[in-house]
């Protein structure tokens, strides 16, 4: 298993080849990284397939653990249960440009958006990069985005890459992580889970690898937890939106196991896709086939949720260098830390 | 068309042969009636299907319009979106044994409840009947909730009966209403949507009928509207537990044509059922073949959720004789009232 | 009362001296509209106060009616419970500009926001007005969102203009409506609640005016409803996060009313907000005095919503002219065919 | 601190003099406990204050981790952010005896509700014990309720009494358990924290203890996670309805920390309520002045939510004796294990 190596019996659930969000088939991943002076910042781009997402669309669900956020395009995924563009991860004033890249696109693929369809619903979903990246010169660009857009595939970076440049976790430099894990359902099928963070959240004192105070003889400092984390789960599982959401707040589970108690300015969100039977733009049949899945094997989603999730995080720690920031503001590298900790 | 006569122009859909929530194939309705001295009150059964609801759940959603309200059951109905008793309705302080007689009932349906297999979630939603019946006594019994169930059947009486005998609606005696419409797809498919309210709302001066205030000249009371409705949808729509309760929200517009603001201390709840592919509470296969509806054609069921709502209010009332109910309260019977105004 | 004459007997409550939003002191409207050839569009500003509203943040509630919308900033207004930007009112594809100007403008006023203190969340509420205009050209700006806030004053258009410039109404141009009334507590206290629309919802066969159907002999058409409406409302009465939202929920009703079943593919969005009691953005203090609002008084809440909420439609309504619109696209003015039926 | 001995540096915050929820003044517990044969059952009863607490209700907020659950009168409580009964925990099946005994109490304490005031909302919440009790058999009588809230007082026993008698937690028996944390405020102000828990769900392999996997070398068992949690808290900090709300959600945290996914089949709830400024229920003014709790403290609160629930979780286990229950189901003391593996 690739990224951090994890602790003899912590988790239970054998991951994907890869151990990312790409081992469900048809998902792809791409980043713009911006890396200069007091810029940290970037755009991180999913795939939920490589086809028209507009047309064919994609269930999806989602869950608001803490909703100090910014993010846009959640109402309509809660009404109507499925996603019609890529999801866009940014830095908190990169919403609008994400936004506007999506709308573009959407219509570029598809010349009946406004005028003889409906509009589109953008997905753009977002933290605070504030602490290193000087988020007020507004860096991200709808071309960031659309360069995010086309080099989305299978094999992605992760750490302070893309959407994660900026971020800061537990006092590290933290960013996108993300790790797989199988669901064993009751009768022997199995599907796989996968999950991107990006993870931008916690404070130092309160971090917990597997299970251990990362640093217990640690003096608690008054920095308070301002971050959020974005968790976008998929899945070729045909969980309809509903299932989906049961799905996503099992979310909380997997960062109170790291230490976090969901601090109050944090905007943590789940969001999670199937990538199984999509649903047509153009559907003229009143009835339709469709496969479901089965809420008596929920459990084996679930485990999947939480130990996915909490690897993701720790793989986002894992995966990225130190960063100097704005103003000297300076975030570790976890894994320097780590190893110098004896633990590697 | 049974019922109220409506009005040329005020409704456009065609209603079942019925016009009651029992022109949905399979759904099957009893009562149980209580008027003697100071009590007015009584129980109604709604069963989705003729068979073991625990073993073969339907589908169901709902919406919260205004929750001052003491129904049981709904937090497991929105998690799962399935129901797997039949709906009881009744008054305020018959929750209790509505709950006792589904749990037992369940029980000897099913002997494995509690032992070998989960528990069982009982639906009881409920009216304050206390203007007209002396509901400190706490007269629902058991017994009657079993009775209501023992008599279910396709036709059924509508006004102060069941549940819905001292109700108060509008300042007319109300009760149980039903009406159904039909709902049209683009593609020509139809089905039924069937509405059974239990209605308990409003004050006199408020009342619209099709349109019109009912009683212009009268004068405005200080009357508080403290009362409740419950509306209960079912549907042959292969509709799933989101698209259900999409429906479900709905209601609330049918309540404002009627004259209403959805008054503070109203427990205002919709629920709705589809009889469409049951699911089976021993299902072992992880993945399983459904029927859906087409989002693209919820329109259609949006109109019949409207219509059927507002008409089986309005049957609520037509249907109801006036009720002289504890300490000399007395509601009088709409339909008196409507003739004296030379509208029939 | 300026706008829709009414109908005698239809409402009851009185509303105040300009019957618009504006009633409530403090709140300032602004538009900048664009009518140029296949553009029909604009912005509409809503300030709460005159002062710094990041600094000083109002309560605010919200309620999603439908869900099949594009408004951003309504996850942590829920979750927080108050608004910290002015709200703007735009098309479906204005959103981003929306963002981008409410983030510069707090930026400015508050050079600490993003590097000292927590980021911005932007209120941007739209409709989707493609169907006169040419949406796709994505034609509203920054620019467009800062001349708005710039002219806000207690007096503005309503009709066409604004955010409102290319919105249909039951078939009509609509756009802008406002209304007021007054909130009469039992003590006799007095408040008063504004609301100001975005109307651009509803086909012409199910309008309802004052609860006659509008045209009765007119053939159904199979034209969708496709529109949406947002609702803000604002108020003096110390209504906290939870009461606002109360508030909202009534909104159903006055559609309801109107004669929309709140139709599928339409974004239906309420919001509200108090003047009384700012939040202070830097309060230090653990606990602090506030005003609160008497829950057994809601029912005056209650009625003032959904009278001024029909009102604000119908002023929509009545203050539009026709707009031609793109490709031969026309919304005729409501007032012609009001006075046409011999109405006025 | 009495209770389950903890762990260096994994706690931060202080506890009350208890450590239980009765820390906070005027909050009141008390048990009736029946194990009897195959019956291992009881009830507890929470009062927030010893006046009459329909008169004087206190402001409250709930979140619903997971909704596979039947407790009653949780919809009441979302609406109007209050309760107006003593909570009551108990077996799933004994909900209706629970009702009934508020009901009949309210009543007795309020002979206007139902004549000439409104009715009652009776919280009651539920786990089901069916595994170690024979839950069929109905055992829980309204006198076991009355005479649970007649032997409330500030002490009292954890473990498996009351509610909790026939309760198992991650393997073991578990039941009730307390705790309590200080809320240490930004200007140096001290208000506390405590939870109650009913804990009755995990599976014996998922146990982690302050981080720790408990039997890092015990086989998986397929046993399935098919209980559940219900987590009252209870402050003196003056939190609304919302902000109770949002300490509600951060439960996951805890449950998360002590292993659990939140399994499929478990009724998670958590509850909150403030003893500060209670709200009467015959308030005649429109205005009321009120203490609030700054947002910008919350962070204080989050942190004692999680830390507290987690020590009442792991005080249930730690409080109980081995439960030999019905079908020679046992349930074997954490303790014993605890020390077994040499850890006190």
């Amino acid at each position: 298993m690739s990224g951090f190596p994890g602790k003899e019996g912590w988790w239970r659930l054998p991951p994907g080849s890869k151990n990312t969000v790409c081992d469900v088939p048809g998902v792809l991943v791409g980043h713009q990284t911006l890396h200069e002076g007091e810029i940290h910042t970037g755009v991180t781009a999913i795939c939920p397939h490589g086809g028209n997402i507009y047309r064919d669309k994609v269930r999806a669900g989602l869950a608001v653990l803490n909703g100090f956020g910014k993010s846009a395009g959640l109402l309509q995924l809660a009404e109507l249960g499925q996603i019609e563009t890529p999801i866009i991860l940014t830095n908190t004033f990169g919403v609008s440009a994400g936004i506007e890249a999506l709308v573009r696109r959407a219509i570029t693929e598809n010349p009946d958006i406004g005028r003889k369809t409906a509009t589109v619903n953008p997905v753009v979903m977002e933290c605070n990069d504030g602490w290193l990246n000087d988020i007020q010169r507004l860096s991200v660009t709808e071309d960031m985005v659309n360069k995010a857009l086309h080099t989305t595939a299978e094999d992605f970076a992760q750490g302070a890459v893309g959407a994660g440049a900026g971020m800061k976790t537990f006092g590290f430099a933290g960013g996108v992580g993300s790790a797989s894990r199988k669901i064993i359902c009751g009768d022997g099928t199995i599907f796989t889970l996968g999950c991107l963070v990006l993870s931008n959240f916690g404070v130092r004192e309160d971090l917990r690898i597997c299970g251990e105070v990362f640093e217990p003889d640690r003096e608690e400092s008054r920095d308070e937890d301002k971050g959020s984390i974005i968790l976008v789960f998929a899945t070729d599982a045909p969980l309809d939106a509903r299932q989906l959401g049961r799905l996503c707040r099992r979310s909380s589970a997997a960062l109170g196991r790291l230490g976090s108690v969901l601090g109050n300015q944090s905007g943590d969100i789940a969001l999670a896709f199937s990538t199984a039977g999509t649903v047509s733009h153009d559907e003229k049949c009143a009835v339709k086939q469709l496969t479901g899945f089965n809420e008596n094997d929920m459990n084996a989603v679930f485990y999947a949720a939480v130990e996915s999730a909490e690897n993701a995080v720790l793989n986002s720690l894992w995966h990225s260098s130190a960063v100097l920031g704005r103003n000297g503001h300076k975030a570790p590298a976890f894994r320097e830390a780590y190893e110098l900790l004896n633990r590697v």
